[in-house]
Parts: structure tokens; sequence; C-alpha cells
């Protein structure tokens, strides 16, 4: 079956303690979209201005992406620009100009609207919400979001909750959201928040699942040159969603498959900038990554 | 077959944001020497003064702590006061005093020196490479240290390091000990100073467990109530080498099973102060929390 994945699309600046790389394709959906394509067809919604090169748009074209729920208007992209310390973990902002994404409303082409399986991208919570508005009775949906939204868009984020499947945050957010340090703690308490699944994404240490009396705990994929981090959040939740509409099953054994299929497109991300290691990447190889983080927690009695 | 365990043995006041305790037991060879306690027969060396409380003899006496090779000699226990933030991870030291720690010297009792599975607990490396130079081909040494023992005696423990099967370390001190943010780098960079394998603990994050082109992720317990952390590491490499004794395997199949025993022995200790949630806890209640750790990572394909 087929994914929706809504969210941004931006021309990333990023600089890390060895390289500087401009104009990078960026932005939640697009990161998403291509970690999806590996394994299932894959609909994208976002915003772009004139100045989006063509050769990103063939990029996404060449993974299979539909891009009919694409907008494309006057105006300039979304662009944002960050920095990396020595320590990857930290990242600093250094700017957003939010341009073309201000008048973003994802509108659904028509066809789109009874997509089963959903994956609402970091974006403002409001806009998931008018996602959701449109779908006719989608099999499974997907909510990731960020700290801006934790501290400006409470409310509307407290709505999303109560009508999404899966929350998908990091572990400092899962802390913000809850006012709780311990994470097994954050983690239930998110689920009575209303979604029936939680993840909380830990980076180099991996990802929690919860469910109701369920919990499940991933590794990270033991990437030793990390060039640069940005997009591997999108990656992980892509590899998600694009796993679970390959099968259509969603269930809590589907949901940790799905975990280490997400850990696997994530940890190509990370390889290099942008979308440079992923896109090149082979099926086989992702394959061959889920076989590894298998490997890395087999214990025999 | 037995343990030995040299380390120290200590009187604790922590503090935490909820409650305040005094003259606890503790030490990195106490806390070690119970968790081995529950898988194997175990030794223990160190040292403590005319004050420290018969109650705590009869406690690691009826755990069957063999404790020929404990001093007992005048002047005060070695006393370690600390406390914790709301966020368990953090904790600052308020003040040591070494007293009768400061004349320690391990001798080991005669018999002891064939002992096969040794535990050098957290004390300075100088100690450690004194007790290593008195055994009688061990089957099995692991080390643990501190940044303590990084910054003030890194010659020592780059010397130790050529002479032990495995070093224990948490990720702050691998990442100290190495220079590398990367813990995977990290394990790795460890394994060339000596050890044949390197476990790095990660708090509620779990354990890394190195061997040249092995890894092991270990997930950590999930306790939602940490009332005391104190202890928990020393819990830790007790239970692991105590598992080790009780079959006198110590294959990376055996290290790996090790890992989970010590995790579990570890979970009990922080849900309260000192050694008092460990002590009553029973073997079953303990393979219990294996099982939950094993069920935690299970992913069926």
């Amino acid at each position: 079956m087929s994914v929706l994945v809504v969210g941004s699309v931006a021309l990333d600046s990023v600089k890390t303690t060895k390289e500087e790389h401009h104009r990078l394709l960026g932005g939640s959906a697009s990161y998403a979209s291509v970690a999806a394509s590996f394994f299932a067809p894959t609909r994208m919604v976002g915003i772009v201005g004139e100045d989006f090169p063509p050769e990103y748009i063939s990029l996404l074209e060449s993974r299979g992406v539909d891009l009919a729920g694409l907008q494309r208007v006057s105006g300039k992209t979304f662009a944002w620009s960050g920095e990396y310390e020595l320590d990857m973990n930290r990242r600093k902002t250094l700017s957003v100009e939010l341009n073309v994404f201000e008048q973003f409303r994802p509108d659904l082409p028509a066809a789109w609207k009874t997509t089963p399986i959903i994956l609402l991208a970091n974006i403002a919570p409001v806009l998931q919400l008018h996602v959701l508005d449109q779908l006719d009775s989608p099999k499974f949906v997907v909510a990731d979001t960020m700290d801006l939204w934790i501290h400006t868009a409470k409310d509307d984020l407290l709505a999303l909750l109560k009508r999404v499947d899966l929350l998908v945050l990091n572990d400092s957010e899962a802390k913000e959201l809850t006012g709780r340090d311990n994470l097994i703690q954050a983690g239930r308490e998110m689920l009575r928040l209303g979604p029936k699944y939680v993840a909380i994404k830990k980076g180099e240490h991996g990802c929690l699942l919860f469910g109701e009396d369920l919990l499940f705990a991933a590794p990270a994929y033991p990437v030793e040159g990390v060039v640069d981090p940005t997009g591997a959040g999108d990656c992980f939740i892509g590899g998600f969603v694009g796993s679970l509409a390959a099968t259509g099953q969603t269930d809590f054994s589907a949901l940790k498959r799905a975990v280490l299929y997400g850990t696997a497109t994530a940890s190509f991300d990370v390889e290099d900038f942008s979308l440079r290691r992923l896109q090149s990447a082979s099926k086989d190889e992702l394959l061959g990554r889920v076989e590894t983080l298998k490997e890395l927690v087999r214990v025999e009695f």
C-alpha cells in the first residue's frame, strides 16, 4: 500500500567542524519521502519556491516519489541553516527563512485522501490537523513533532495527539512535553495523551517504542563516522512508515520491525551531507544493516 | 567457581531531592560483592575502620560473602557523601574522607591467589596492579575504573589495561580516556590499549560490549522509579563477574549473557538507597528481570 508524507521541503546550509555545504536538499518531507521510497510507493505533500533546484525534483522523482502534492509557488523556498559542534549531538540553528513555507496549507489531491499509511512529518500541529481533517479513514497515522511546537503550539499538539496512532519525538522533547526526566515514565505518560503508541528517538542510543503494557528497545546502528546527522530523525520515521506500508501490518510486532527498518535507513543518512549517502544505498545494503541490528542484540541462553 | 572482588568499602551519605540518608553501606567492593553473591561464592578484599557497623558485616556474611580478606584496622572507615539533582544522571560529590582507605594495600590471603574470576572494582590503578601481581594465572580479570584515575593516574591505568581481559567504564569516562565523542570509535580504540573486551556503561541507555570485530548492545532494565543510583555500576559488574563464575564460561556469548545478569542486578540497586532493595531481591526475581530484558529486544521477522 501507499504512504502519504506531509512536511517541509527546505534548502539547508549545514556546517560541521570539517565541512560546510549550502543549498542542500532538506526538510522533513524530503528526507522522510526518500526514506519511505525504499519500501513502498510514496506520495509527498510540501511547498517549494521558484528557486528550488530542478535536480532535487529529479532526485525525488528518481526515487519514485509522487510529487502531485508538491506545491510550486512564486517566492523563495524555505531555507534553514545550522551548525554542529564537535560532539555531533549538539547543533545550533543559525537562521530560518520561512519564505513560501509561511503560506503552506497542505491540501491533498483528491485521490490521495484514502492513502492508508500517513506520516505527518515535522510541521506545525495545526497543519498536521488540517491533513487529518481531509483523510478518509486512514489505517495508521504517525505524527512527528519538535520542541518548537511543544513551546508555541501545545494546545494544537495535544489535540493532534488524540487523533494519531503513533507519536514520535526525541528524548529531550519527550522530557519537555511531560516534565519527566525518566524516559520510561515519559513514554507511559505520553500514551495517556492519546496516541496508541509512542516512539522516543535517542540518537546514538537507539529508540524506545511504547504501547499499552508494551515496550521495545532498539539499538542504534553502530556508525563510526558521522558526517552530518541532519535529517536522521526524518529518515528514521520515513523508513518506519514505508516498511509498514510494504506489508500493511500495523500490530506491535510490525512496529518493532519498522523501528529496525527505520534505524537502518537513518544510519545511511548520517554518513554524508543531505541525502547523498542514502540515495546511493541499495535495498540489499539496507537489509544488511537490519541483519546487523538483529545480530547486535542477539544473546543465546 | 569463585569470584574475588577487590575494592572500596565506604560509609555513604546520600542526598536526593526527596530523601537524605547517612552512614549507608557503600563502596565498590560492598556493592559488587553482594551483587556477585547471587551467582557464585564471593571473596571480598577491602579495608574498614573501627566505626564500621557490625550489622554491615552481618549483611555481607548473610549473603555468603567471604570476608577473610577484609582488613579491620584502627581509625575511621572511608566516608563519601554526594547529592543527586532532580535528573538522577547528575550528581555532585560533597565530601570524601579517605581515612583508613589511605593506607589500603590489598594483600590477598594465600588461598585466594588462585581465584579464577577476578573483579578489580574501582580503586587506584596502582592497587589494582598490586592485586594482579599476587594472582596465580587467573581465568578472567575485569577492571573497573573512573574519571579520577584517567586524570591523575593515567600511566598506571594504561599499564593495567595491558593485563586485564575486560575494562568497564561509563560513557563519559570512555570519551575522556580516548578523546572520542563517538562511543563506537571510543570502544574500538580502548581495545587497542590492551583489554580483550571493553564494556561501556550508558546508565539508562544500557551497555555496549566490544570485542575484536564483535559488538553487543544491551538495553537498560526499564526502571520507572529511580530512588538512588549510587552503586549501580558496581552492582552491574558484580552481577557480571558472578554470572561468569557460575558457569566458568568466558567466551563472548557468556559475556553477553553476563551483561544481562549484571543489568538485572543493577536494576534492583537503583530502586532504594544503598543495598536495601538488592539484598531483599530473590534469585527468581532477578532471573525474571533477565527474561524481561530478553523480551525487550525481541523482534520476529
